[in-house]
Order: structure tokens, then C-alpha cells, then sequence
């Protein structure tokens, strides 16, 4: 099944891009849990497209409506239902999309999946556009995991060839919070320019630009986890890959740690001020799929946009040849800028799932 | 729930590094199917420590007796369940890793997850023995998948600083089978050498090194998958993740994408005698979380084995204090050819799961 | 979790009595079927409360909107969501409910449950008004078996004292279709006056009364179903014991069979007409949990709607003390007939759950 | 997927009458428990042939070993994997059951799931013998029930026409302990000499009885359970109608409630010395899927045992053609008996994942 995920808390998402609605019921939720609306709209707010120098043009309310699970501003325990109706669809501009596809895109995918019966609107159910239900999922979950003591937060590692600096070892809880307030969230505010350049040249030509995201979650006790096939580095790889454009995860040091000797991978353990650390954490940490009690830090790598204005070769499978295509409408040219609070947003569902008493 | 996995087939793992056994249960097999059994044998030499230069000197048979599911030479449909015994242990060399913890092993995780209930030996659950049962499992799977055409393979794409070539967009099946025959796996056999002398010298220091390994999927019709939850990403991520010492998992060109314009990154499609193919292979044979009918290509980054023989640096709970630790025994100082058809396993196994009727 | 349900369709249902809605996802669905959406509606009616003399005065027309996986009259094979909005809500009814508990319904348990959270208005969560969001997935289940000749039907074996013939060992498919058409559906005709009369007779009373549905489904191939954990009895059972106020289920013979011997319980096998069929149907159509190819028969247990209209003895937590209770509102006096569809759809996931390829 | 089972737990049974071996893996359960061994051997002992007047003659000592999850003693938190070997098996007593099918057994059905490929012998995977996977599991989870005050107890509550009283509202906690210590478990002791000529009357005649068996869960605290799918009701039966020759159960006074006014099914509310109680119990213990804090009180129907030695008519499926059979081998001429350690271990699991933190 695709779309019900989570052993402990249960989340189904539906909808498609031009459907009446997407939604998202989350199910077994704590009962009696006052949810700070405001903060959950500021979340939706940053992923929504907000006609912003790094955003499509299409404008989305992105309003969430929900309709069970929650009575006199507190959660019931029932499943509560977050619903979002599509209101600002340009239906006309994906007609032709029904037998030529876009490069780069499941359109094709779904078109022998469905034999021919998706939804090809604005790429239908695999739309970018159902990650807006796992932002309002996971806003939740951030109130959830915020009383455990539990912060996640994100910034953009890196846009084409412009890096920032990556987490240090450790890594400070307000830090986190304020990065989820900037459009760019960066370490090193440096590299804020080169980056805008770098997506808006790519916008004046018609085309778009991939990065990093590097996410950390601090917090988190010691010995949580599973492991095998519940690790937390497989919780949280199964849904940042069901993120569409996400290619690559890497925990930790990831790929530098295959350069290295075990005995420079290696996390010594030792005991500071009575607590139990680790000296560095190139494990990202997590051992054996469980946490150590340093902060989880994790980098996903996300494609650039595959919607581009460049002239592309493809298919129409209407007429059996191959053929040209111009995409029209409205698309973000580096989609990485608004998915940093789906990361976010993911990743507190994840570790919600593997804590909830 | 950490040890039970799947959608259309469910696989139980259990078992410990030295408990009386490990072993595995796969539900809702199809009936009626011959094994061959050799095959699974060589499947599980593959993996099993053998004495060879490159392995721990633990000499393992894994024999695996087949207990349930299997009648007169054909599986039932009922679930099978293969049994490994534990014989050749040596609980004496972990007696001290009790309360004194292994750098870069689960050992610290699982005495607070289990309250110090854990079983301590040769890393109890998460011991990489447990890999076994994968590979059992992986081996009946292929069988199947090879049924419908499909065919997995896989070759070191590097160990340390040296690094093999990558597939090409076109792979042949008989050269994916080829590569299971080979101690080290490779595409470029001229560095067979420098590999063997990497790992060997790591060997004589008493370290480790890790590496990558690269994995293809051929044979896989286009429109399979699901969107987001079930992507194949996010299914073979789980699965990859699973495996013990993987920290990082990218699909095609994943993290090179990031560097990349979308005009570059986008695989076009295009028909060729009569088929669609896409003319690159950027995006690993994975669109929208749903196969495009070219290859699946990944890789997985693996840590250096975080058994070593040089001192360092650790905790001892028992007396509260910062110690030094001296490993003793028996382990691999490279652990990455030994997993090599642990990871066609478990791509064999995501795989079946998304293709079963 | 408790509203999440299915193997190979995963239906996820939310909502109370009182909200905003409520709602049912379901995943899996095959692409490209085309909806009777008029036959949708005519299950809803059978349902909905209609001001007749057998139901509550309250009226609702439990439309359903489709809001996703559906497009152009079609399914997608995406989740499809459907939406009722509560419309004709008296809150103010239930406002005394919210520390004094209804004997008989769950409101205490809820109380408990949420730590005093929960939406106690007309039942919240476990309201019979959920049952809606079944008979809308079990219309769209019966559709789908319907094209593999599968056909569903009920009849109301007994009210109160007052009983039904039961179905013969062969049952006629259009017998079976015609029963739905019925506002008792009844075998003998005959019985239909008296069975008014208790009702009738129980309402002016402010009581209520229950009874038993046989439920039959034909058209199943031998050999469905799975040993022990989802035997069709335990699929079955789990969704039927799901239906409010069902207490008690049997298959075939069911009690009755406790009181013979094996060799009157054990229905013959037989050639005729070159098919296999059991000479009786003492087992309901179900042997070890697989279907026989006989019609799978059984029937359900329903109480009294609790909600009745004389003084009841209850508590008030509010006042720690012991109370009287009369109920006010719309309540139905036999909700047995109302339930007739339930059981219908249920049956029909249930077993839709268990053929889909 | 027929053999995993539960939301907090995970079982995964596996096994045939005459594979190599039975056997449970136990997912999830808590670290650091000392499990009674004893005691489980003793539930082991009540369900196994004994050779004793109510069993069949064949004996088998059912010996479980835990091969993994146990550690020095207690769980360790990871899977708990016991193993029970087919030892006493006689396969040349069912050769003639590969194309010749029982009446009343699951032979036919599986042998046309298979394609012929079902392991006969003895019921294969279906056979009652699996139930001592169960009964294992299940003592577990009493021992695990019993530190949170809840005990389960069941008595014999009919063979044939022979009733034994039923349970009061109230239950004593000793009282239930104390039948588990019986062969026939009653409450009024008297009928134990008619029933047990009841059966060995049936034996004499190589005919089969069967019986109702009620059960009692005592010390659950109100508001365990959830709506629908998983209400205490639908997770019970989906267990017990999984105990092969079950084909009923009912709730609290279940079936006569359907003869009852809504004014006299009512359990009314009150405190009674500061506690809420119910003045009666007729809805057993269970109101909306939900327990009261009462008793929950259930029974089941089993059918009479389906071997028989009479002659029976069915057919061969070889020849296709009608034919007549006679059993010969060792069978229980009433299973009731041996099925009583087996609803209670069914209970005691379904029960635990409920409550389990």
C-alpha cells in the first residue's frame, strides 16, 4: 500500500494536484493535545508557493480544514483529518500531458501503472503539491516531539556548486528554531547571494538547479530505534525518499566515511560532566540503527526541478512517435528552497513514530 | 515493530550471534515452487565467512535447514521458515563487552534500549550474522524474480580510494550473473589488485576500510511502484538501511544530480525499435517513485568494519568511567565484500515484494 | 490503530458524529473502473435515517463527495477519498452527555479513554453515523465482485421473538439482489406484519428492540481465505464485530453445531454435474478458514439500540454521584434494519480484501 | 498475510502436522522479563495429547525451545523465536489423503489454494496442532497480563446438551486460576460425570461431540480498545475464529440479547463504594468496541471434532469420482477439552496487545 504509513501513529494521505481536495487522516494521536494553529499555518506557509523570487507563480492558500479528531481546540485520540481543497488549478495547461510526457517526471510511470486511467493533471496523486499533508502532519508532530524536548531543523547544504558549512558536533536547539524562520536557511549567511544567483540565473534561462539539504534532530535519547528493518536510518530513508526529487540520504559522515579508516569512522565514547557522548559524530548518531543521544544529522540529495522551459525530447504515446516538448505554466526553477520544511516535516514524523509511548 | 517486513510477502527475522539459532519466516510465497537448492547454498557461501583473505577467520557452514512451507521439493505457500544453528561461537571473547562498549557498534543502544537486558555477544540481534537469513531469503526471491525476467547484480564500486567504473545506461543480464561468481566483483578487473592490497593493508594495521557498492535491477517493467510511502526508493531504502554499516543510499546519478542543471539532469524519452527507453539513465530507473522500464541502478555507501584491533578510546558502565578498549577475536577489516549479496538480497526481496501477483 | 483496515485495500476511516465531517480513504483500488454512482447512492439511502416508521426522525442525506482517485468517471488506482459532510446536527441534545453516560454506549469507555477529551456529542467517534463511510466503501467492494459473479445479500432472520425462515443450501444470486430492494428484507413474506408490530410496539414504548441478519455471500471459488489469522471467519468477524451493537457472530450452523454429533456437523463432498459441491452447508461455505465454492453463510447479533427513552439508572462524574438519565433526541427504536447494509458492506470489503488479484 | 498477527506485538507462526518443525516468533515484547518456564510447560501440557481418556492416544511432548530473544533467564527484548519439533508423526496414515478429502476438514480448500501442492499430512499447515504455538505464546502473555492484575480463565460451558452454569457478574480472580487446573474446567461440578460419558459415548461409537467454552478476563481497566477495527470485540474474534473448529462467538449474553428490550440489555451504571461498576453485565464487560472496567465475558462454539471413524461419502479428486472414507489414525473424540488452554492463550494475546504500554 502506498499510501498508509507508521507503526505507532498511522498517516493516509490522498488527492491529487488537480483533484477537489488532498488530505491527511493521522491516526491514534494523543487525545487532549492543544495544537498551536499558528504555528501549523506558518509551517504550511513555508512550502506553499508564495509567488517569492525562488517560487512558482502559482499561489496556493494551502488552508487546511480539519474535519475530525479535534473538539474544543484539543485533540480527541480519534483520527483527525486535515483536508486541502485545490482551488488555484489551471487544469488547461497539462491537456496535452495525457500522452506526452514530461522528462524527468512519473507521468509515464503512472500512464502503464493506471493503464491510462491517472490523473495527468499537474502530475496528479505524485504531485509535489501532496507533500503540503506531510507538512501539516508533521507541524503536528513537531508540537508532539517539542514537549520531549525533541527540535528539528534543516538548512540548505548546498544549490548546484554553492555549499554552506555543515553542522558542528554539537548543535544548538535555538539555532535549530530560528533556522525555520529564513527563506534560505543557512550557517553561513555568505553564501546567501551566490546561492540566489545561482537559482535565478537558472530561472532567467529557463531552467532549474538541484542541492543538499542537511537536517538535524536534537534531543533525541539514547537507544531508540529498532533495528533492521525499523533502524531509524530505514524510518527515516522510507519517507525522505517518498519525497518527490529526493535521490540520495547519507547519515552522518555517509559517503566520506567509505574514504576513511574504521579507526577515524570510529565515535569514541566517553563520559563528560557525567553524561555519555561521543567524541565526534561521523555516525550521524545513530549505531546499528539505534540513537546514541548525539544529535541525528542526516543530508538528502534533491534533483533539480524537472519542469524546465527548455526544449525536450520525448514520446507521445498517442500517436506511437517520438516528439518535442515546451513546457508552459508555473514551476519553481530550484525546488529545494520549499522543500526544506517537507525534510523537516518528514523527519519529526519519523522520529514521532519511533518514541510515542 | 522491528523484525517483520513486507507487504505481499512478510518476513520475520529472529535470532542472535550466539544465541541457539537465527533464522527467517516468509509468508505467502507462491505454491508449487521447485528451489534449487544449491543455488541458495552458493548464495549463502557467498556471505558466509570462509577463512579467505578478505574475511574473518570464523568459520560459519550457515547451513540453512528448511523447517515449514517446503514439501516433497516445493514450496506450499505456507510460510517457510529456515533455521541457521549458532555452532561455532565463542561467547568467552565478548565477556568483557558487557558493560565496556565497541566505537562504532550498537552495543551502548541496545543496553539502554533493554535496560542492560541485552544480549551482549558478538552483537546479539544486530549482530551482521543476522544478514544471513536475508541472503536465505534474497536467494529464494531471485529465483523468483528470475521467473519474470528480472535479474540482480552487483560490484564493488569502491573500497577506500579506489574505485572500479560504474554500469553503463544498456546492462546485460549474463554479465549482472557473472559478477555473483567473483570473490571481488568488478567491471574493471585492473583493479582487482589495488583493491586486494587496500584491504589487505588496512588488515596488517589492524584497521578497516568500507567502500561502495554498486546494484542493478534489470528486466523490471516500466509503471512498477507506488507513489511516495511505497516509492521504490523509499522500498529498497528501508530494506538497504536494514543492512548493518550502510549510511547512505543514492539512486542513479543521486548526489551528482545536485550538481547538475535539469536541462542535464532529465533522461529523455524516446522510442527505440518499437520500445520506450529513456536515451540516459540519470534518475537510476526510478521516476516519481515508479520504475520507468530501464534499469534500477543505486549504490550504498558502507563504513569501515568498526571492529578493529587498534586501542580505543571508550566507556565502562559498570565503573562509570572512560577507558581503553583492545579488541580481540575474529572480524572482517572489510566488510564490503562480504555484503556485496547481502545487498543483491535484500533488492531481491523489495523487488519481489513490489512485483507478486 | 483502529481505523486502518486491510491487507490488499487499506481502507482508513475518521470522523464523529458531530465534526466538521467525516470520511473514508481507500487505497488500492484498481484503476480504470467506471463507478455506478447511482447504485452508490441507493446503498447510502438504505442506510441514511429517513423519517420512516422504522427509523430515527432524524434525517441525512449522506452524500458522499468523491474529493480524490477519481477522474473522468474513473478510478485512478490512487486513494479515493470520500467525504459526508454532518450537516443536520443538534449538539445542544447531547450537552448533559458530556459527564452523565448513556447505559449502553460507549461513553464512559471514551471518557476514560481521553482522559475526558473525547467529542461526546451523539456518540462522537464510535457513532453508528460512521457506519456510512462502510456502506460507501462496501458499494464500491460490491461492484468489484460483482464482475467475478460474487453477489451479497441480507435478511433479517429475527427481531426479538420473532423469526425469519434461514437461507436454503443453494441460493439464488437475484434472490439475493432483490432482498436489497427491501425495507425488511424478509424470506417469508410472511413474517413482515409481525416483525412491524415489535418494532412499532417497542418505539411507543420508548424501548427498543435487536435481532439477527443472515448474511450470504455466492459466487466464491473454493479455496479463498488463509489458515488461522485470516481465516474468512476471522476477516469476516473482525469487520463485523466492528459494526456497533453487533455482540455475536456464526457461521454456517454456528452454536447449533455444539449440539450434534461430527457425523451430522460434517457437510459430504460430492461430484454433481461434474462440480464439487457439499452435499449440506452446516459450515457456512468455510472449512480450516478457506471457502468450500458452497455459499459462505452466517449471521450477526444485534442489541438493542441502547439509546431508549425510559429512565435509566446512571452516574455523573462530574458530581461523583449516581444519577437518572431520560434521553431526548431522535433515536432509532430497531437498528437492526438500518444495519442490514452495514453487514452487507462489510462483507463485502472483507471479502473483496481477500480475492483482489 | 495469514500468519502474523498484532499492532504491539507481532506473531509469526509457522509450520505443518508433519514438517520438521512448529514454531512462533514473539515480536516486540518488553526486555528483561523472567518468564516461569514451568508454567509455560504446564499451559503446554494442558493443550498436548496426553494418551488420557479425552485425547487422542497420540502423544506428544510439545517441548518448546527458545532459540533467540532469551537471555541468561529473561527476554531480551528482540524477537523471542520457540521451536517445537514434529516428532510422534505417523505420515503413512494420511497417504490416502492426497486426492481422497476429509469432510469437515480444510483438506479440499487447500488443496485447490496449492494446485495441489499442500502438505496433507495430518492438515498440513491448518492442522489443531499449530495451536500449540499459540498456547505458548499465549502463556507468555499471561505471565506478562498477570504483573498488570489481569487473570483469563475459561470453563467448559457445554458438550452436546450438557451446560454447565455460566459465570456470574462478578469473578473471582482465584476461582478462575483454580480451573485451570482441571481436565473438564467447570463451575457446577456436577456435570462433569454426564459430560464426560457424553464424550466417551461419542468415542465408543467413533463419532465426535463438540461444545461451547466460556471464557473470563478479569482486572482490565475501562477504556482499553478502540473503535471499530480494532474494538476489543473485532481483535478477539479475529483470534479466536483463527483456533480452528470455532464457528461462533458471542459477547456477554451475546444471541440473547437479540430477544431482549433495549430497557433490559442495558447494563445501568453506578458507583459503588467509590468505583463504577455496571449492575449487570449483559453487554460482557465491552460497549462500543470499548471496556467498562467489568468483566469481559465471551464464549465460543466449537464444532465436534470433523475426524470421525465412521463412513463418510466425498470424493477423489484423482479419479473424480464420489467415493467413501474411513478414517483410521488417533483423533480427539471431543476437542472442546484440549481447545480451553487455547481460547484462553488467544485471549491472553489479544488482550495484551491492547494494553501493552
Amino acid at each position: 500500500m502506498s499510501t498508509v504509513w507508521g507503526s505507532k501513529i498511522k498517516l493516509t494521505i490522498f488527492g491529487e494536484s488537480h483533484s477537489e481536495a488532498i488530505g491527511v487522516v493521522i491516526d491514534n494521536l494523543p487525545a487532549g493535545i492543544k495544537l498551536d494553529i499558528d504555528e501549523i499555518n506558518r509551517e504550511m506557509a513555508r512550502r506553499a508557493p508564495n509567488g517569492g523570487e525562488f517560487s512558482t507563480p502559482r499561489k496556493e492558500g494551502d488552508k487546511v480544514e480539519i474535519v475530525s479528531g479535534y473538539f474544543e481546540g484539543k485533540t480527541t485520540g480519534t483520527p483527525l483529518c486535515g483536508i486541502i481543497r485545490n482551488t488555484n488549478t489551471k487544469s488547461g495547461d497539462y491537456a496535452q500531458l495525457k500522452s506526452v510526457f514530461r522528462p524527468g517526471h512519473s507521468d509515464y510511470g503512472y500512464y502503464l501503472k493506471s493503464g491510462g486511467n491517472n490523473d495527468y493533471r499537474g502530475g496528479g496523486h505524485s504531485s509535489g503539491r501532496l507533500t503540503a499533508t506531510l507538512v501539516f502532519c508533521g507541524a503536528i508532530c513537531k508540537q508532539l516531539l517539542r514537549k520531549k524536548g525533541i527540535e528539528i531543523g534543516a538548512h540548505i547544504k548546498s544549490i548546484k556548486d554553492i555549499s554552506d558549512k555543515t553542522f558542528d558536533v554539537n548543535i544548538d536547539k535555538e539555532f535549530l528554531k530560528s533556522l525555520t524562520h529564513e527563506v534560505l536557511p543557512l550557517i553561513d549567511k555568505s553564501v546567501y547571494e551566490p546561492m540566489r544567483e545561482t537559482i535565478l540565473d537558472a530561472k532567467s534561462q529557463g531552467d532549474s538547479v538541484g542541492g543538499c539539504i542537511e537536517c538535524a534532530i536534537t534531543g533525541l535519547d539514547g537507544g531508540i530505534g529498532e533495528p533492521f528493518f525499523e533502524s531509524i536510518e530505514s524510518k527515516l530513508a522510507s519517507l525522505l525518499f517518498s519525497v518527490p526529487a529526493v535521490k540520495g540520504v547519507q547519515f552522518g559522515k555517509g559517503y566520506e566515511l567509505t574514504k576513511m579508516y574504521g579507526s577515524q569512522a570510529n565515535d569514541s565514547f566517553e563520559y563528560k560532566d557525567g553524561k555519555v557522548i561521543t567524541s565526534t559524530n561521523n555516525n550521524g548518531g545513530i549505531l546499528g540503527g539505534l540513537s546514541t543521544g548525539m544529535p541525528v544529522v542526516f543530508d538528502v540529495a534533491i534533483k533539480p526541478t524537472p519542469s524546465i522551459f527548455k526544449e525536450q525530447n520525448t514520446i507521445d504515446v498517442s500517436k506511437k512517435e517520438n516528439t518535442k516538448l515546451s513546457l508552459k505554466g508555473r514551476h519553481d526553477s530550484c525546488i529545494v528552497v520549499r522543500a526544506v520544511p517537507v525534510i523537516e516535516a518528514v523527519s519529526a514524523i519519523a522520529v514521532y513514530d519511533l518514541i510515542k509511548d
